[in-house]
């Protein structure tokens, strides 16, 4: 048997031993043939290649995550983090499912990457309801079997309707899970459980919920794994007391790492390794998070090819120079090796043409954006329902600020609070809601078709002006995020497949959307990551104050609120 | 929310904390609602148990056996293995395809168990091919794609054709391999691997074969370990080395036990209980040796509703009044009650009329015992192959003994050795083979239906009238295994279903195998398992040297070996 290329002279990680071995890797038809101190004198090769010592570990898996947060195609996104050290991602497009349905799934399906996608059931396509927001497509019981026609499919996505779940009636959710489970019994079924604990923890999981990857706390950490959910911690559960909490319980086995989202110009610096580096700086040895970022997420869903350097397993490798810092040399997929200081190659993703002509709504006019409240000259004040932002996550409170009236106008330009614009763009209503916020400090309007997660047009600003430009821009653009003061454009990244999506290469992609974001910050925007602050205004499943092209929602009763509570 | 029941007051095994906390546990519609110390003030139940500080952990699970090992059907199975504890099997059924193919297979499935059964796709029937041996049925890529839409098929059965498998041409193996990736790409593809290490281990596990339950050792459980297998280590491999070599170096995420074939006489007296306390007796933590019982076997073969004691997976439960011994009081499956005590609830297996019909060979006579080898008269001795057993384990040698000639006959009757005859049973060829063995001391005979994995009609004997009345019984009984003298049967059980298994209780069968083994041991078979070596003297998958219906065969080149030598 002759291999295509032995790596000899190399520190291998053996994920079964947690430790370094000094190893010769041989490897034939993409697949790790051997890994063996005899490489050299047993087996034939076409090539073989001096490591000169460097440390090999298996490609990073990512289990969870979303590639439409990064606002990127599958392609640019296999082209953005192969040199990382991804080599394969579990991605739940439920974005692109909530624009374009099923056809959106398919020409996630289509693109051709290097990158291996394998793909989750995204089951909360709308987020809620038709009661409370239109989408461009659904993901119901009939498109649920389809897609587990397609072998890519390995799980069902975050499963997140407690209420829906739990209740005693028939739920579209239930439908879904019934729907998966009759025809994959033994696939997973993922969740998204956050501040869920004790009984309501157990009713989730009673469901046969099996993993979460929301915030988590070492009290959650040990709750939730003793109770049998399979962790999976994203960056912001990566602090000094919860490695220490997995390092106490021997809990590694139980949990990984994942991205869930990454916004583009991040992308640009690092992925699933820079995960793996923050847990390694909160005290984790490194052996320990190389396992959770390889062997445990493709244990857990059931990858059987892949998550080590052992024989018969797909040869994804990542040559490091230093383990410590992982500094990355060489990536290798299925045995072909792709260098950091070039890029990647790239192979296209194809959408059908409508998709760069999906934005179908109307542009709004300014006197629009006056609204009338009254007939009563004699109403000077209104008692309104304000969305307040938070400065930290996507939540928001819901706070009453009395607005003045002006000759039966609310005067909400000269209140200090923004206007929230949220339009239909699917052309099905063409419905308008509008909302009041609290954080834009200057004059100018934020906007986005990128808004979670049925991604209608969206633009909050302090004056109507930069408002409707704002909106105009969208429009003509079809799709994107930006900030405006007036006319003027301050900061703007064109999203023009499906309004949610480009296909620039992520370098151009990531430096647009950090303008976008540093025009934002301008503007007052504060918070921890405003792009994902702004863009879930309008997703009714966080709470606790939202707003959708079909009005005000409480998100916990999902009752709609009214923009003016009294008239004084 | 109400509960069916609460257990409370009762120290439960935590699989994930390795440990037993004080709880109660909560169970409704067979699934655990919630494992709490607040179940008793939080839920309501229609009932509340007292388990008395007694220990419950979760039911065992059994991920790689066969059923006809026992020789009994899947509900007799059901009823004997569930009082010790064991609540769910993987059955590899290959014994009953060999005899009936796919309707064999079906027939199975039929059955209506308490116990949870779940299937392998038999990858090796027959276990080597047409020109070696025959056999009832088989299964290649139709019938492998055919049992993959059954959603209680959950993995390829142990595959060791190593030649074929690692082979440059297309081989039955590798489109049954190729089938069952195809339509299930994370389903598990079991292996059989005894005694490969180095490259020929690599080459092996480079086809994609995941596991192996063959007999290890310290050296082999390291190597195959850190080459990526998982390993089902069953009774013979639970030594104290072994059990101290997963505890030093961490393997127990790698590992879990199985029973592979249990005697029916054995079952009487324990299943997966017994291999765990063997396991606990030779050193491993009781902790351990329970995770190795229901967690990782859960885990590995992708059960996901089940393995632990946790929110939402099956209620299958082992109630323990003492736990360094395992002594079962109650067992729990699916949330139901069945007390060891009083004997499990049978379902009945239903076998088609013409499963009772299945030995379909013609009677043998006498004088056809007599081996015609020459008519030259001049001719005194023969140099004779004979098949050495082995005194332990199921491996023979190949050794060469002079034989006397009288008349141009083969004397074998006055050699001291045995004449063992294959007859194809399956009203195919009638073929009979004959071969000579060392093993038997007195005058008489052995005989079985039940002869791995072909289940041809095979008999040895020491003299022609002990063969031939027993070989009449065994058609007349239409299956079953036996010893007789003369003409006297001295025991034997009856094995009716397919000429492999029996549907009465395993108190009875045990007892009637028992019968057969004593009588083996009486006619001087010296084996560590005198039933299980008997009838794999036809299995010509093991080596060295063993006989089918087609001939004797040497196992390693598959190439047919003369009984007479030559003549002198």
């Amino acid at each position: 048997m002759k291999a295509d290329f032995i790596l000899y002279n190399a520190q291998v990680f053996n994920v079964f031993l947690k430790k370094f071995e000094k190893r010769n890797i041989a490897v034939k038809n993409g697949k790790i043939l051997w890994v063996s101190q005899d490489c050299m004198d047993t087996i034939d090769a076409a090539e073989r290649l001096d490591m000169q010592g460097k440390y090999i570990v298996p490609g990073l898996i990512d289990i969870h995550m979303h590639i439409e947060s990064s606002m990127t195609t599958p392609s640019r996104f296999s082209e953005a983090v192969l040199p990382h050290g991804t080599t394969t991602v579990v991605a739940d497009a439920h974005e692109i499912a909530n624009v374009a349905g099923l056809e959106g799934m398919e020409s996630f399906f289509q693109a051709d990457t290097l990158l291996d996608i394998f793909y989750a059931v995204p089951s909360s396509v709308p987020s809620t309801n038709g009661n409370l927001e239109t989408t461009g497509g659904k993901i119901g019981e009939a498109e649920t079997k389809k897609l587990l026609e397609n072998k890519r499919v390995v799980c069902l996505g975050e499963v997140m309707d407690f209420k829906g779940l739990t209740g005693s009636g028939q739920s579209e959710i239930k439908k879904i899970m019934n729907a998966f489970r009759e025809q994959r019994p033994n696939l997973p079924i993922e969740g998204h459980i956050p501040r869920v604990e004790g009984l309501n923890l157990a009713k989730f999981l009673y469901e046969g919920v099996g993993s979460d990857h929301t915030q988590q706390s070492p009290k959650s950490i040990e709750e939730k794994i003793s109770s049998g959910v399979f962790l999976q911690l994203q960056k912001k559960s990566v602090t000094a007391d919860n490695m220490a909490a997995i390092m106490r319980n021997n809990f590694c086995e139980y949990t990984c790492f994942v991205t869930d989202d990454v916004m583009a110009d991040d992308l640009r610096n690092e992925h699933l390794n820079g995960i793996l580096k923050l847990a390694v700086s909160c005290g984790m040895p490194v052996e320990t998070a190389i396992y959770m970022c390889t062997y445990t997420p493709a244990r857990y869903m059931g990858l059987r090819d892949r998550g080590s350097i052992a024989p018969g397993k797909t040869a994804d490798m990542v040559v490091l120079s230093d383990v410590e810092n992982f500094r990355i040399e060489t990536v290798y997929k299925g045995g072909k090796a792709i260098f950091e200081n070039s890029s990647a190659p790239l192979k296209r993703s194809i959408f059908p043409g409508e998709f760069y002509r999906s934005i179908r709504c109307r542009e709004i006019a300014e006197d629009e954006l006056s609204l009338k409240v009254t007939d009563d000259p004699g109403i000077r004040e209104a008692v309104c329902n304000v969305i307040e932002i938070e400065r930290f996550g996507t939540f928001t409170k819901r706070t009453k600020v009395n607005v003045k009236v002006k000759n039966g106008f609310l005067d909400w330009e000269g209140s200090g609070l923004s206007l929230l614009v949220v339009m239909e763009r699917y052309g099905k209503t063409g419905q308008i809601s509008f909302a009041l916020t609290n954080i834009l400090k200057g004059r100018g309007a934020v906007g986005s078709t990128w808004a979670h997660d049925h991604h209608n047009l969206m633009v909050m600003g302090t004056d109507k002006q930069s408002i409707a430009s704002l909106q105009r821009k969208l429009l003509m653009e079809q799709g994107g995020y930006g900030v405006m003061v007036g006319k003027r454009t301050e900061a703007f990244c064109c999203l023009p497949i499906g309004g949610i999506l480009s296909d620039k290469p992520i370098e151009i992609l990531g430096e647009d959307l950090s303008r976008v974001r540093k025009a934002m910050e301008k503007l007052g925007y504060e918070n921890s990551n405003p792009v994902m602050s702004f863009a879930t205004l309008s997703l009714p499943v966080s709470p606790e104050i939202k707003v959708t092209d079909k009005g005000i929602f409480d998100c916990l009763t999902q009752e709609k609120i009214p923009l003016v509570e009294e008239l004084i």
